[in-house]
């Protein structure tokens, strides 16, 4: 068994932390100068990443540099891809799986990283392709001949959050006439906020959940057959399977078809597998999914670059160890200049939050500095009229990635006062980069911008399927490099257990099944609830 | 003029400190006990507060009394409502106005806190009723004779996120075929989104923006005028101003109707003026208006109690002081156990981080402590499937606020395994606020809940039209408090001018008006823009 450094086993570790105590001034006349921001861009596909308004220097790129190097964070991103056993800890019973969300796109070279993980990808995915063209040529249709243009994703958490983020990015490229749903929430008024006045004769119904077992998923799956039964259909010719081969839902005498994961995926990776792909396909067609795994292809392929100068998803994971465990800044606030990826924070939120939020090493033993940050985010510019305020003159420091593109996604666009508004929004993302990094004096105390405020840029073309499945990729193996980095196992999610068995409990003492004088009981009563 | 005291004026403040070095132990057996649970309850209009799985004792909330009562909270909130001008900061150039929004909704008792005001808003709610009437009858209506079902919100930031959020919460009681839309982004694919298929011939378009001048919403004011011209409809007939009086938006001859907001009601604050009442009027009814307003206005008048054990947004605003402050937690997490409230931690993030994020002194003095956190959250039981991983056993420290109903809004829900959906809701609600402050051992440490993570529980019996602006009012004086306590101006925000102007450079730049060598000019040609 290899046993990993984490970043305080490192030599670097004290030099990086005496760099801290006077980091680079962006304040200072001289020092963010036009050189520094040509100069600190790294390009990898479909996205430029600008870090010139971070504050750091060559020298500390050279510590960041050595590392990953001592960590080995390439060479553990390389023997994941490759089917290395990465989900355990050391010494203490767990997961012990492979983890392979990268094989469910790496179908763009001869020699994939790991052939068998691509190759179930690929038999999922020439399922895919027989199952829309069935849908489209009209083969599979409701029992009236027509054709289903909804789509209702069931599904929770890692189920859930990335394939809609994605939906929502790409929706501008839909197919004509349809439509995806989402239904996650065990609060029964989701379902029926969707359910209510919707056609359900013409709507297909992902039920996503690996295990097959998931509460909240199966409890919305019920609600949504009981509705098309009233509606008088058959919920077996509506209904779709997505979990892994085998589980209680894997049942051709209940679903129209099953798609299947594996386990070597995690739920908050497995946006490119049938997880995404089956609702992404159903919203805008095959050739599409296709361009979104190749974009994420691409990106898994710049991650294996020892240069972090040259390897963005590296560099990017290093400046945030730089802003979170050198320079002590508790969140992450990912802010996109696009309303499309409006739901994109969120996803990422949970994808980092889930893998990195941690206290135990690889290896059993505490971790003795911080892992994973808190990360939050809403779309400029709408940010900022809301929390902008305290990104600039607050007494939180918040580290900053901004992403943000050139051309916008739909036609419709014109120009007022000689600027069109995609032009009007790019200028403030730039405006914000440049005012958060430099600040600005004035007599008036209140008018004073301290600056020093930390932000990267992820810069791309236009949002695409393409784009998004570079983008998502970008930040899975940052979020992977990153854990590497603190020794933590970013792939297993021991946290949620403890509530769920209180859950339970709780639930036994609502059905008059309660140990008396036990805290359930009490919190039931101290609420009202008898 | 007055001189008020921040927290770090208070004799209570060492004490604090002190109290901090050991507090309360949640994870100790014994500590947590029924009756705790049952005894730290405050009652307030709509909604108790649940305190019990705080990290403090009976001398840490009498220390919290005496903070309360030194920085004369209560008597500034009385204050402000009755008019005097606290939106200033004390010896430099400041707004100087009155802070107004409670005035809106003082409408339920014979001699409201400040007259002149309600007066006004009055005016303004009869001038609602009877355009909602004339809706209704169709007395207003397009050109062909035909009702209008739609209406689309323009505005952005303090006119958009708590409209939004409290039509996002109340959309299950929407009048039948009535719906609303937003815009608010610059970027011009928000607006596309929206107007793509909908029929604008049967949609009023409601354009918010006190100055008249909010860049964002004057460019999605002429997107939307261009769509309703190209479907050969005359935007006069469809357009409502909302807006300050002799504002660029109020002439009739632009605008069906003008509805009127005042100076002495900041953005983030008038969700219950006419920048929320006539969407949700229009969406609602006249009827629900009220009884919004009313929610609001007890919880303001309940807000007006010396004591913090029986003041529920005192005493919430109070133990966010605590963790903040004295247990040294950066963020503050929101977490409603209802997917209707799915928009609320976004407005609240506005609210809160605006008003609050701020580094000056109503003096003009450097704070010398922290003010306000950063806030963020996403719907239970969704975030358990996603971030609480952290909030479990990650190394960052988060306080929370949960926020759940007994009942849910819809009718539909339905028994599975001896429990309906919102049970299982409330179950899971419950679980978690246990769970996270008892914690538990385990002998693989990767098993281990290190606990005493502090969480209060805001929990009402549904969320209707009443509770929610009770809710909205909670939170709302909350924030005002712990302004006044980090004696701080929550009412200006002159953090988000910089950005402003360089966003202009910027867009001269574009234009070829850029000064040759610029920061502005170098970025553009960084990022690729010419």
């Amino acid at each position: 068994m290899e046993q990993w450094k984490s970043l305080l086993d490192c030599e670097a570790f004290a030099a990086l932390q005496q760099c801290a105590q006077s980091p680079f001034d962006l304040t200072r006349p001289g020092n963010l100068t036009p050189e520094r921001l040509l100069h600190f861009r790294c390009s990898g596909p479909e996205f430029d990443l600008h870090y010139g308004c971070q504050r750091l220097t060559g020298e500390v790129l050279d510590l960041l540099q050595a590392l990953a190097d001592e960590c080995q964070l390439v060479q553990q991103f390389r023997q994941m891809r490759r089917g290395t056993v990465m989900n355990r800890i050391h010494g203490w019973p767990s997961e012990e799986r492979q983890v392979l969300h990268t094989a469910c796109r790496d179908l763009f070279t001869e020699v994939p990283a790991c052939a068998p993980a691509t190759k179930l990808a690929q038999k999922e995915l020439a399922k895919l392709r027989t199952f829309l063209d069935e849908v489209e040529s009209g083969a599979v249709c409701n029992r009236k001949g027509e054709s289903f243009v909804n789509l209702i994703h069931v599904g929770i958490g890692g189920s859930d959050l990335g394939p809609r983020s994605i939906y929502e990015a790409l929706r501008a490229y839909r197919k004509k006439g349809r439509q995806v749903f989402f239904i996650s929430n065990v609060d029964p008024d989701d379902a029926a906020a969707v359910l209510d006045g919707l056609d359900l004769s013409r709507t297909l119904v992902s039920v996503v959940s690996k295990s097959g077992t998931t509460l909240e998923t199966l409890s919305n799956e019920i609600l949504v057959r009981q509705a098309l039964r009233q509606a008088g259909l058959d919920p077996a010719r509506h209904c779709l399977a997505v979990t892994g081969e085998s589980s209680p839902l894997d049942n051709p005498e209940r679903y129209l078809r099953s798609f299947y994961m594996y386990d070597s995926i995690g739920g908050r990776f497995s946006s490119t597998s049938v997880v995404g792909t089956v609702m992404l396909g159903f919203a805008l067609g095959y050739g599409q999914v296709l361009e979104f795994l190749e974009g994420a292809a691409r990106m898994d392929a710049a991650a294996e670059g020892e240069n972090i100068r040259a390897n963005m998803p590296l560099l990017l994971a290093l400046v945030g160890i730089w802003n979170h465990n050198f320079l002590a800044m508790p969140t992450l606030a990912v802010l996109p200049y696009s309303q499309a990826l409006h739901r994109f924070a969120a996803h990422l939120q949970q994808c980092d939050m889930e893998s990195n939020g941690k206290s135990v090493q690889r290896n059993g033993q505490e971790l003795g500095f911080q892992s994973g940050p808190v990360v939050w985010g809403e779309p400029g510019t709408n940010g900022q009229h809301a929390f902008y305020q305290l990104l600039h003159q607050g007494t939180e420091q918040v580290a900053i990635e901004f992403i943000g593109f050139k051309e916008n996604q739909r036609g419709r666009d014109m120009e007022i006062h000689g600027t069109r508004s995609q032009q009007k929004l790019v200028a403030n993302l730039l405006a914000q980069s440049l005012a958060l990094a430099i600040g600005k004096d004035d007599e008036n105390p209140n008018k004073r911008f301290a600056g020093n405020r930390p932000n990267s840029l992820v810069m791309g073309e236009r949002l695409t399927a393409r784009s998004m499945g570079a983008l998502l990729a970008l930040y899975e193996a940052k979020i992977v490099f990153q854990g590497f980095c603190w020794n933590v196992n970013s792939f297993d999610q021991e946290g949620v257990q403890l509530g769920k068995v209180l859950a339970n409990r709780i639930l036994s003492a609502m059905q008059g099944e309660g140990e008396e004088g036990g805290l359930e009981n009490a919190f039931l009563g101290a609420v009202g609830i008898e």
